[in-house]
């Protein structure tokens, strides 16, 4: 099957159709697949409905055709209510009516095995040789609040939907879509369009959601996605949602080993790489979410807050009426790496003309119950808060206040935050108290833009996922010149230094050697894979031991000659590596505490690869084993100039085709101080590529060039 | 003021009361003081009630005394409705008439300043001079479920309660506990007592919980602390909650630096150490949560669970009608660290006789829709994988099952749970979707026992919250003799090896020295605090440098003398400290990677001290620098008998009069294979006491004995 045009599909005519056609529609009322028909009869959209079944006059009142050739008028979206085998003869007759799109809602395809996954073949090739697009099979349809258009038969769309919040979303489970959808409206967001992709035989969530993240009305697109098969197209939607201020929160499943387990078991997708994923993700600002709670609560958060409307920073404002609930947020807060910075003077002069004395004034802010009592303005201290210049985001904690007293409160808060604007910074509330006695406040609060949550952990946990504003953007990946021979040309080609060393099969030779390094080397076996464990490195070999060194070293089994090294300086050891992209996601740089114990250290940092000098000093400034680097008890620090400079160098061997993996283990940094020797060095490398350079981004079993370990 | 017997006051006559007086009782009907009278005689409590005022002679109904020496019949308990000025003589009152206690509501005491504070000390001297106990004041009150005693004006306290769910609470925070009562009450789970101690100027919310965790109707005491100051009374809690086999669940705010100092601001109460609050709480099995919702979720799942009903393991078995749920469910229990095992093959194998063929039957198992379409037993499914020898808790997700399909489902699986009894591991079940299409059927499952969220995370967090059972007991704590002397003699005393050494003021008595150990050794200045950074450490100085080194040393300002001390072998080095106990919590031994880069690596362990030598292994074990113990890449372990005797006798250093802390760095294991050289060292100490052993226990200056760094 050839790749389909997704630019020339014209999503108007599948969200917002002139004319629908439901084949195989039914009379029975009981059967969920009658839903679609009724909803769409009875709830106002404006297009033309065509019931299609041989069986029936009439279905619900409205005229039934024998078949899509009988539909009069044409028809721009057909929902195929047939069985898994008549898909494929569904899409051929679609297509031939002129049908922009077919939804086909049947399971029995790739989900289920060997003989689905032929089916699934043959109605993707059904669709490509009729000039159509499948959305499934084996989903649960679309909807959109705009058009009205409903073509889905989830148990979630009976609820009735009225408003359009401005939240989008798009997966490919419509079972999770589902949760996504009645959790949404119960709390009175519907939701602006809603889209399940099933098995995505053709139409992916990453074509739709590219659609929707340029739709106008849409402020926030929620993703669930159980696989990203094209990556570039996940990196594209990220990118576009970005450049369109649209906020994007995804769902992501797998992504633990057990996950990964389930997933493979659940869709049969192969999932990618998961640091790559959450690099690109960071890389658009994208907030990536745990749960659905979460997803909805992120989404509820980002609400109308288009681009620059985001938290600009990591810093909290915390106001509460009791203090318990304000010192609990500023332990979640403190905990998730968000700060509760003391507030500027000015404001907390001017809070104090508002708090009691014994209330607190530098945050939390804890206003006391006296401010009710004495008909205080809650909403004016929360204002104070909100234009502290600390200030990224206001966080109000709120317990026993319910009815009219929280009502009043609510209108109160609702009125300084619209006064303020929505380019000041979000405000959201957490109500720890039963929903019965709060209802009417929330609603007041969500109306005007504040979202209202029943938990502190998880508004937290929110807030510090949006308060991650966009990452660094990779330098431009070049592409490097097939590098003939092995890791150390890679280096080389580089410009990456690394100690002068000579091979040597002949004892006199080493000798020689040593003498011409400065009387004194490091002598390893060559053809070993695990030297230091084979005991075939000897360090501060002198010359005059270089002959009897050499004798022990070639007895080794499986000894191939000796590798006469330059010594170099003692220094904090890196492991620098780069892959060269993983099942199509963009190549990756780790740069980590390296030396022989760098799977105890578990310090690693990872970024785009190519980087950037700042991106490499940033990555060298995040890791814990820092402070060696910067020098640490009295000790000199290293000489940070050469090894971002490394870093970057090692970096661009992104740009080799076929590179499975660099790494280099470890690149020594001696102190900045060190005299006459080397800044920084490259002491091993091992590079791996992929046996055929033309399967790059696929998963292939690697060849290793060479091993230096 | 002397300590109070707590162990003579009788609760019985607070919690349930023959008789309650209402001194200060209102006739406003708006005012929020007016609840207790109000709600003590319409809602069935059976004693007799009392309104006390002067200026009434009926209110509501009942006939009011002018004063407490006018009630008829003796007085159990007193509520003070009056203002901060007029508690103490209430109090004084009180005592005069026999009650066992006085509920103090009034603010404007120690939260106040020091006008209050003094305010709060009379109080205290009233209720001692008077025989009788004062809870609060600035609280919220209490009620009992059992007896209808509804003595608070709390405003969660309006809705009407009318079951008993084995739940109770007690805290400092009104609002707090008032967010607490309101949310379980909405979920139907009415508490079956709740206390709120306020400023605690004489009862402590643990003396409350140690009264109710031995009471046969409470199965979970659920606890908001936001001081604990008497850390012996909390151990005491936690331990006889762990004998009555009553869950404890504790909610304790200001553990991070922005909370603690927003606490010190709340509450004005110095909050201790946040370890070794961890570690008692962990030792008796004590379920740590980090907000309101995880308070009650916790409960919820541990409620009527007592003693070994509790999850034995950490191993989940999760059973879905949508994958996606399940696949989500596994990625969070896996960064939990809850396993998610391969099902046992019987399992899987009846399993597969109910799941259909494209479902998954090896955990999670995924049943599909089909199950249901099937009119097959999801409940029998959950009871195979309950009965599973592997799984320690089933956790169940669902998705957009909502109405009839839900309750028959509810039932279902409530029947199974009923049938396999409540010694069978915990089931809990996520349900995405609406409440209101599923209220019914979470009600059933609420009867049944099994507690029912809305949030995937927050379910595996409460899971992996309970699932940690009890940690390890200290070994016992024998008192030293004080040591006279330095760092040194301690280590003499306790038995730890440490390099011989020898103090030098001449340079030819500093070559002799050397040359007695061995021909060579190491050279350091004394008298300088940071040695490495001032260059005072000379290593492996052979005997005939020696005189020239000494020289140098000698010559550095501050030298008093040259230590001339025995080398050591390399080895993986060790920091080991011992805390005599702060603020009243007990010792805390601290294990970790040590050496010079001690704040690099940030690999610690904590346990009470003294440990066993069971639980030193364990803590080597839990260290990221495990492998270097254990023998990493061919290298050989360190001798680790040696080592965990040198930890198990440096642990009991916590036995010393006024030690406030014992820290050894590095302490050397050289290879186990190393030949003639002593396998455990400690090369450096440090030891500080308190400047007045009478003072262990409070936080005061510390002088530092000696330090070899």
């Amino acid at each position: 099957m050839g790749p389909v045009d997704a630019a020339a599909t014209d999503w108007h005519r599948v969200l917002a159709p002139r004319s629908v056609a439901l084949v195989g529609a039914t009379g029975r009322a009981d059967n969920p697949m009658a839903r679609p028909l009724r909803w769409l009869t009875e709830r106002g959209f404006a297009g033309r409905v065509h019931p299609v079944n041989p069986k029936y006059d009439e279905l619900g009142g409205v005229p039934c055709a024998p078949s899509l050739a009988d539909v009069p008028g044409g028809v721009d979206l057909v929902l195929a209510l047939v069985p898994a085998e008549r898909a494929a003869a569904t899409v051929t007759e679609a297509g031939a009516a002129g049908a922009a799109a077919v939804i086909v809602f049947a399971s029995g395809f790739a989900e289920v095995g060997d003989e689905g996954r032929a089916r699934q073949e043959e109605l993707v090739a059904a669709a490509r040789a009729a000039g159509t697009r499948v959305l499934g099979p084996n989903c649960q349809g679309l909807y959109d609040a705009r058009s009205r258009l409903f073509a889905t038969f989830t148990g979630a769309g009976e609820r009735p939907l009225t408003g359009s919040s401005g939240i989008a979303y798009v997966g490919q489970s419509g079972a999770i879509g589902g949760a996504v959808l009645d959790v949404a409206a119960e709390r009175g967001l519907d939701l602006s369009a809603w889209v399940s992709t099933g098995n995505e035989a053709d139409v992916t969530l990453t074509e739709v959601g590219r659609h929707l993240v340029a739709d106008p009305d849409v402020s926030v697109l929620a993703v669930y996605a159980e696989s990203l098969p094209d990556p570039g197209d996940y990196a594209a939607l990220a990118a576009e949602a970005a450049a369109e201020g649209t906020a994007l929160v995804v769902l992501r499943s797998g992504r633990s080993a057990p996950g990964r387990r389930a997933a493979v078991s659940h869709t049969g997708a192969m999932l990618g790489d998961d640091t790559a994923f959450t690099l690109v993700s960071r890389r658009f600002g994208v907030v990536l979410v745990d749960d659905v709670e979460e997803l909805l609560a992120a989404a509820t958060m980002l609400r109308g807050r288009h681009g620059r409307r985001r938290p600009t920073g990591r810093s909290v404002g915390l106001v509460t009426s009791s203090g318990g609930a304000g010192i609990l947020a500023a332990d979640r807060a403190s905990e998730a790496g968000l700060a509760v910075p003391e507030l500027d003077e000015r404001t907390q002069a001017k809070l104090g003309r508002l708090v009691p004395a014994f209330g607190a004034v530098a945050n939390p802010v804890d206003v006391t119950a006296q401010l009710f009592n004495d008909g205080g303005s809650f909403g004016e201290v929360c204002g104070i808060v909100r234009a502290d210049p600390h200030v990224d985001a206001v966080l109000v904690l709120l317990t026993m206040l319910v009815g009219e007293a929280a009502d009043a409160l609510a209108r109160d808060l609702a009125a300084t935050v619209a006064e303020q604007g929505p380019d000041a910074p979000p405000v959201a509330v957490v109500w720890m108290a039963g929903e019965d006695g709060t209802a009417p406040a929330r609603a007041v609060l969500r109306a005007a833009g504040v979202p209202v949550f029943s938990s502190i952990a998880l508004a937290v946990r929110v807030l510090d996922a949006v308060a991650a504003g966009p990452g660094a953007a990779p330098a431009p990946l070049d592409a490097l010149d097939p590098v003939p021979g092995d890791g150390w040309d890679l280096l080389d080609a580089l410009g990456v230094r690394r100690p002068r060393s000579a091979i040597s099969t002949d004892p006199a030779h080493t000798a020689a050697a040593v003498a011409e390094l400065g009387g004194r080397a490091v002598l390893k076996t060559e053809g070993l894979p695990h030297k230091t464990e084979a005991g075939a490195v000897r360090l501060d070999v002198p010359t005059d031991a270089a002959a009897s060194v050499h004798a022990e070293l070639a007895a080794l089994p499986g000894a191939t000659g000796v590798l006469v090294q330059e010594r170099v300086p003692d220094g904090v050891e890196l492991l620098v590596s780069v892959d060269g992209g993983r099942d199509g996601w963009p190549p990756v740089l780790t740069v980590g505490h390296g030396g022989t114990a760098t799977e105890v250290h578990r310090d690693v940092v990872h970024a785009l690869a190519p980087v950037t000098p700042a991106t490499a000093r940033s990555m060298l400034a995040s890791l814990r084993c820092w402070p060696l680097l910067a020098g640490h008890r009295g000790a000199p620090g290293a000489d940070l100039d050469a090894a971002v400079d490394a870093i970057v160098r090692l970096s661009r061997a992104a740009g080799l085709p076929g590179l499975a993996e660099l790494e280099v283990n470890p690149l020594v940094l001696p102190p900045a101080r060190s005299t006459s020797l080397a800044s920084t060095l490259a002491l091993d490398a091992r590079i791996a590529t992929r046996s055929d350079p033309r399967h790059a981004g696929q998963a292939v079993a690697v060849d290793v060039l060479r091993t230096e370990t």
